[in-house]
């Protein structure tokens, strides 16, 4: 099959092994893959990853035994793969299980491939009101939503989004749904536009948002974005941190003491919650869509998907 | 009055003038005071304050118009002045107000003189059974137990303290009175032996603590004890910061998203839980108590303070 390969250099592979199916997992041929920036970390060197890059997608059973009810459905799979028998796992958090893999970003090859496998439990059907390239953006936007499970908010909060790339964009319009208080701070006055339209404030200054902040998520990528939300917070209030990046950052903490802050660290999230989020129209993704390239062109889409402002660039493997 | 001020430099006044009292505040006759961490760190530059230090105190009302019933009375002073009227104070976070005076920390002179000022609303009564060296404690001890109003702590969780200073002794005792898990990681032997006295376990390397802590308390005054709680912590746990510091560290919060942790800031506390603690012998802080000095010899006290291992050194305006 054709694949998209990171081992000493990232490179397209056209005779990449199909992969042999394990015990209780599936094989999905891919229909299309969005490209994450954490795939352009992983590329300049975020994980010790080698293998097919990739962990957001859409495509459609072609083997899952025991499961034959599946066989054709589309569908969209969570990326953590837990072992189930850890003490972690058995204590309700299989996304932490220390012996996971994750598809596309540890121990297991990823979406940029015409195949994949995951655990059949990791499925999730994705309706016909979803079209294939929305699905492409179910994993991030479920990331987004975890954060409604992790901290509650309420119609009159203020919000505050940092950072207005493609997950900045998808958290804005989630926490919408909880309050109508949502401001986003960014540096794209072309995607502030697509926020705007939605009723949500931007601000291209920190001197230009709404007062102080009861909760503000941080999403810009840089360690910079962390200092910069302890100064929009207000005291005792609520940081959601979505960012990683490579190395440490010189940070000083002390805001967070003297301010007493919660900081929260917040990643993978309910696939359900997004998928239906998505059904009902209640977020938009269309346009955070930027660009589809066929699997063949992988090389260039990853670079596409580098320039600064890029939003969501798409493979296709159908064409 | 004698004063210890700090100015260009650190230095005794011996006629330094009485404080003239504003209105709606008592004038206290200092009779002990205790050197924190934080005046060591004021004295290397942490804040730009200039006045005298000192936040740790008992002392006597001489004089609080409107409330006589308080002349004589021995009290303790929570340290943050509020302004009462602006949007901070008002939505309940008054020890945030962004107008407030700090008592020796920021824009008010402190308790190591004879005499200081506070708002007659800050004094809490010493109960007789508390004596007065063991009253220079119930500022930390409030402070450790603000821990308690911002977490869950339930007893079958576990809890490691990281830092065996004199804020990471108090925490420790603390949270041993919601859980029967209290681990103490620290690099004083005779620190440890303290907690070790109580039943609570210590270990002097992070391998020899018990497995994965649920709530992790950094109380070690250092940037590094936050990447070592980070390392310590399960995921989705908890870590209360307790440390403030000069300046910027290398720090990489990727642990903190990618474990999906929860950093809580955490600062001054409830006087009356401190009260109540001492007063029904739920923390033991006579161990904790270092040396005595006369007011007059507050510069050689400042030195034993800052010997690394001191615990509480106690300046005592009567002798």
């Amino acid at each position: 099959m054709r694949a998209l390969v990171l081992d000493q250099s990232l490179h397209m592979e056209m005779r990449y092994p199909n992969p042999t199916v394990p015990q209780d997992e599936a094989l999905v041929r891919v229909r299309r893959a969005g490209i994450c920036a954490t795939d352009l970390q992983m590329i300049q060197g975020y994980m010790a990853f080698s293998g097919i890059l990739g962990h957001e997608f859409v495509g459609v059973v072609e083997q899952a035994t025991g499961r034959e009810d599946l066989l054709g459905a589309r569908v969209v799979g969570e990326i953590n793969a837990s072992c189930q028998h850890c003490s972690t796992c058995r204590a309700g958090r299989p996304t932490h299980c220390p012996n996971r893999t994750i598809l596309g970003i540890h121990g297991r090859n990823g979406a940029f491939a015409d195949y994949l496998c995951l655990p059949i439990r990791n499925l999730h059907v994705v309706p016909a009101a979803i079209s294939d390239r929305q699905a492409i953006f179910i994993e991030p936007l479920a990331a987004a939503c975890q954060i409604l499970d992790q901290i509650s908010v309420t119609p009159k909060q203020q919000v505050v989004v940092i950072g207005d790339g493609k997950l900045g964009l998808l958290c804005a319009q989630v926490l919408k749904t909880r309050t109508g208080q949502v401001a986003i701070l960014g540096r794209h006055p072309e995607h502030l536009a697509i926020l705007s339209a939605m009723g949500i404030a931007t601000a291209l200054r920190k001197e230009d948002l709404p007062g102080q902040a009861d909760i503000v998520i941080e999403a810009t990528g840089h360690p910079e974005g962390l200092m910069l939300a302890m100064q929009v917070v207000r005291p005792q209030g609520t940081i959601v941190l979505k960012s990683t990046y490579h190395g440490t950052a010189a940070i000083n903490m002390t805001p967070c003491v003297v301010n007493e802050l919660c900081l929260i660290g917040s990643r993978c999230g309910p696939f359900h919650k997004a998928i239906e989020m998505l059904q009902h129209q209640q977020v938009q993704v269309d346009p955070l869509y930027q660009a589809e390239y066929p699997l063949d062109r992988a090389l260039d889409a990853i670079d596409c998907a580098g320039i600064p402002g890029s939003l969501k660039v798409v493979l296709n493997m159908e064409t």
